[in-house]
């Protein structure tokens, strides 16, 4: 199989100063192609390091693609960079000169001599004119393969991705991937339950989100789908999504065909499940609001009944309940989702860091149970319970 | 200079189903040391792919690490590529053997087949032991050169790495490195005004998160101070920290110190201020509650004024400065903070997406500002005024 090769530019990629997500989302758009993306790169500014990246990837390579790294900053070298390493004149372009110029004027600001390096490209690439921003890409066809060279900004590379992508003529694999998402057993729970299906007739993967165990099959049509279909058999209730489903997107979808509302309130999610929840384009439609009752004082003047408190404590199943109860009253919603429990890193009224209670309560009552997440670190053990409470409630729902 | 070469193992990193951030923390933890990290890899679960990646790398190399594929499941198969690529022999211990069984017992259930292939390392290699998970690492010293295997999960590797790197010898560097941390300016404007201290002395980096842009200057300790001292002269008011200062953490600091509280009442943000402010430990004795205000509905019931929100509407600087105000009476707290605005995709009454106002509310009374946000998206407009509302509140702060 031919391969593509992926280059994230920029040195603050290799220390995570900025989080690298665009060589995966340049990856995963290739998904539907014949070509094998079986490494990625990260590499910082430097133009002989950049040189050497291309020379070597190059010659092997169906489609090379940097991103990053063509802005007006000193750093800013690939071009450069990747024009020294494949031995290729650059020509600045007046036409693309003037472009940048009239863009500065619209913007009020003064183009600088550190913007002309913006207007030069190698002899024979074409420009891929960037709409959201002043660094254009190119694009250089050789021998029926393709060397890209996009901006950095996720905004301004993708809308010039997606449109040159169909026309790079790139294989197409035929082959299909699906997903199961899961939630409440661990990787080695669901492999021991699954072993006997890996690899079979599919290319399998498992691995471990913030809301669940997501399983994978990629591989032709028909035994994807048979192998799905038995998977979710075997799992069961702790299925609660395939493919692009998110819980949030689920939850949101379901309350609008019923025409019902929800509302949350947190303890130490301390606002991460209404932040889920908002996330979905439209949820204003179906979440009304929420409450973060970081302290007694908060949860009782929302309106969790004090007798619960003091007979129960914070961290309890009985608070729990309480809490989605009173969210529900407090903004007149048909259902209340609520979390409690202890982040970490210390212990809590004598609960130690990962005990979590989440509660659902609806117009059949209120309920809730507890989960009890290893020691991941107080940021993980809020996330994990913030998708606990969707999917406790994904899974009670009438 | 001497280069060191960080590899993330994993088919689900290539296409981010997970998020490498593995290798961007072991380049992370180099910083003192002189050596290049010049690039990083994802590598797929592939024992060709993988052997090769071992083959080119390590003769050049004076460290050598790979992240990731040491678990039972059959994609784990880094030990057994690695040992191909180098021509090593592995060997099966008994004790690991034994060890790993003990485990299995501990947590009640049964050692699988599978789980003997974790008892294998290459001769001469040493076991770098794994408190927190099945799968133990392993280190090979090899002429003053290290090659070191990790398993892929941050809370496995982190102790075993902490516990490892100052035992290999690497040579210091005796650099420095500082941070300062602005908001409310673009890079651009930024680079407009300090353009001619640019890489002056020191090695200067520009970096966009959603809590602002980070300047950063490498070098020498005395130059570093005197550019970082210059840098916040220019920029002033924009400039609210340094290195690993965060807003949330500044803020929760200056509260404790002064035995004051806060509360907060979100619109837009749907629970990603609270979010942020609750993420940091100990902040239940400042923060003790937030209201997400997502319908018109909530925003009264929650103590916003009906008068305010029918002359001005949900989206202006009455509803968040009302909404601020709202929350610090609601709670009892010192100062209230409020966000209220447009995450899009749509506009609404009239304000297009990225039309923010955040408010701020204390004993001197309660003001707001406006951001416009440049078209991100929904979940970066969401984001950064999360962050927009600490900062006002920082710049604010009496």
């Amino acid at each position: 199989m031919e391969t593509a090769e992926i280059v994230g530019v920029g040195s603050e990629l290799i220390r995570g100063e900025t989080l690298d997500t665009n060589t995966a989302e340049v990856a995963l758009s290739l998904r539907p192609y014949a070509l094998g993306v079986w490494r990625t790169l990260r590499v910082a500014d430097d133009v002989e390091r950049l040189a050497q990246t291309a020379r070597e990837l190059w010659p092997k390579a169906r489609l090379l693609v940097f991103l990053g790294g063509l802005g007006p900053t000193p750093d800013d070298v690939t071009t450069e960079a990747v024009a020294r390493g494949l031995g290729l004149e650059l020509e600045e372009d007046p036409a693309m000169l003037a472009e940048i110029a009239r863009r500065f004027e619209q913007m009020g600001r003064r183009m600088t001599e550190r913007n002309r390096k913006q207007a030069r490209k190698p002899a024979g690439a074409r420009w891929l004119p960037n709409e959201r921003g002043t660094a254009p890409g190119w694009w250089l066809r050789e021998g029926g393969r393709d060397l890209v060279v996009l901006p950095g900004p996720p905004a301004e590379w993708k809308p010039i991705w997606e449109g040159l992508l169909p026309r790079l003529g790139l294989p197409e694999s035929g082959a299909v991937r699906r997903v199961v998402k899961t939630f409440g057993l661990g990787e080695s729970q669901i492999m021991e339950q699954i072993a006997d299906l890996w690899d079979r007739g599919v290319t399998s993967g498992i691995y471990a989100h913030p809301d669940g165990v997501y399983l994978s099959a990629e591989g032709e049509e028909k035994s994807v789908g048979s192998w799905i279909e038995e998977v979710s058999r075997r799992l069961q209730d702790y299925v609660w999504g395939y493919d692009d489903d998110t819980l949030p997107g689920l939850l949101h979808a379901w309350l609008w065909e019923r025409g019902e509302t929800v509302a949350t309130m947190e303890s130490l999610t301390g606002g991460l499940l209404a932040g889920l929840l908002t996330g979905v384009p439209g949820s204003s439609r179906s979440f009304l609001g929420g409450m973060v009752s970081y302290s007694m004082g908060a949860k009782a003047s929302f309106g969790v009944p004090a007798g619960i408190l003091s007979a129960h404590g914070a961290v309890s199943a009985e608070t729990a309940a309480a809490m989605a109860a009173a969210a529900r009253q407090a903004l007149g919603t048909t259902y209340g989702i609520a979390t409690t429990g202890v982040a970490g890193p210390d212990s809590l009224e004598g609960h130690p860091a990962g005990t979590v209670y989440v509660g659902v309560s609806g117009p059949q009552g209120s309920q809730a149970r507890l989960y009890r997440f290893p020691p991941l670190g107080r940021e993980a053990v809020r996330q994990r319970s913030a998708y606990a409470a969707l999917a406790y409630f994904w899974r009670l729902r009438p």
